[in-house]
């Protein structure tokens, strides 16, 4: 991969993890605050109850995601080494499971044995070719696995932080809830339209269903929490 | 698709759902829990931050899933008429490509150029190959989405009840902590088993992986409420 097209693939390696990061953090535990403003006296708790929030769903979605990148990996190696014990012990299946791949796409039997017969001149090119188009596996990248798990953990506090920022600067739930609505609502739809942007999709739709997300959380949180206390 | 193989699918795509919706709905609302139990003195407002929580994430993860799953299946619609719009716009370049993909593989040029003119016959193969395979993308299915973030969402209820229950069947948040870690480290390890056991990996390993993220999880909630609240 040259260079340039390298740090394009990071960059948006990166985009991607921030975007799934952002879209829970500004989500959940703005809608647990919100729920909460319904349901308790004081500001202190709301907090509390938020950071120890964020502090469970950051670990929760970066060390989760960062283990399951690790499966992921491990998954990919298993199978590789299988398919290379394959191509040697069922050198004709093989053959015939490359065919049928071509046969899908309307290439005729001649075309369909030239291809796998060149192609199983060499292993390391064949078992490759089988691992995507068989098996649809590309292989996992480790380091990428260890700094997305980063990324998505960081951008969830981050997210997290803003709803949570009304409440400390306003003296009960009630003025604190009206304050983190307008904030976090602000930054939804900003967030959905630079997230629909950068990946090419329409941007005021995404900034229309992101804020629809957090509105349709927070209110069931709302009126949830309220019927729980009473 | 036969309708055996039509039924595996459905299964495992219902397994995929239910593993992501209770993994996080298993650790998230269990260590918020415990992290208040830290910091308030009634299980009533643990149990309220719960249920709120337990609203919060599902609509986040299911109602979030559905609308990304919609999002995909735009992006492929959009993708499609384009990958339609350039075989015939441009014929040669497209050519070009799909003997870039095979050139990969260690195929001769004679048979770049026999594969690319057969499959040049039929466009809505073409188009087909150059989807799955230069783009790598497949078509999504509308059904599949909106089940596919129902299951999530209920799985996540499913999980974050379960925590809860220990608060709501003993006196005081210390009593409540005790239990909730308890039977969810029990039913932690139990699904990280099966969770493995069911996609062909090492079921202890995947036992202790997440009941890891759990317990970290719930400890870092515990102490980072606790010093917030004092």
């Amino acid at each position: 991969m040259s260079e340039h097209k390298e740090k394009h693939f990071q960059q948006s390696a990166i985009v991607k993890d921030v975007v799934i990061g952002m879209a829970d953090g500004l989500t959940v535990p703005f809608a647990l605050a919100a729920g909460l403003s319904g349901a308790v006296a004081s500001n202190g708790i709301i907090i509390t109850a938020g950071i120890a929030e964020i502090c469970a769903g950051s670990i929760a979605m970066g060390l989760g995601g960062y283990l399951a990148g690790r499966t992921e990996i491990e998954h990919y190696d298993s199978e590789l080494k299988r398919e290379y014990r394959e191509v040697k012990e069922f050198y004709e299946k093989e053959k015939e499971e490359v065919r049928e791949i071509f046969a899908e796409y309307g290439l005729s039997e001649q075309s369909q044995h030239l291809i796998v017969d060149e192609m199983a001149k060499d292993e390391d090119k064949w078992v490759k070719f089988m691992m995507r188009y068989e098996l649809g596996l590309e292989k996992p990248n480790a380091k990428r696995a260890r700094n997305s798990a980063l990324n998505i953990g960081v951008a969830y506090v981050v997210g997290g932080i803003i709803p949570l920022t009304a409440y400390y600067f306003t003296d009960v739930p009630f003025s604190g809830l009206i304050a983190s609505a307008i904030i976090t609502v602000v930054c939804l739809f900003i967030f959905g339209y630079f997230k629909n942007k950068l990946t090419g999709q329409d941007p005021l739709q995404g900034a229309l269903r992101t804020t629809a997300i957090g509105i349709i959380a927070a209110a069931a949180a709302f009126f949830i929490a309220r019927l729980v206390s009473h």
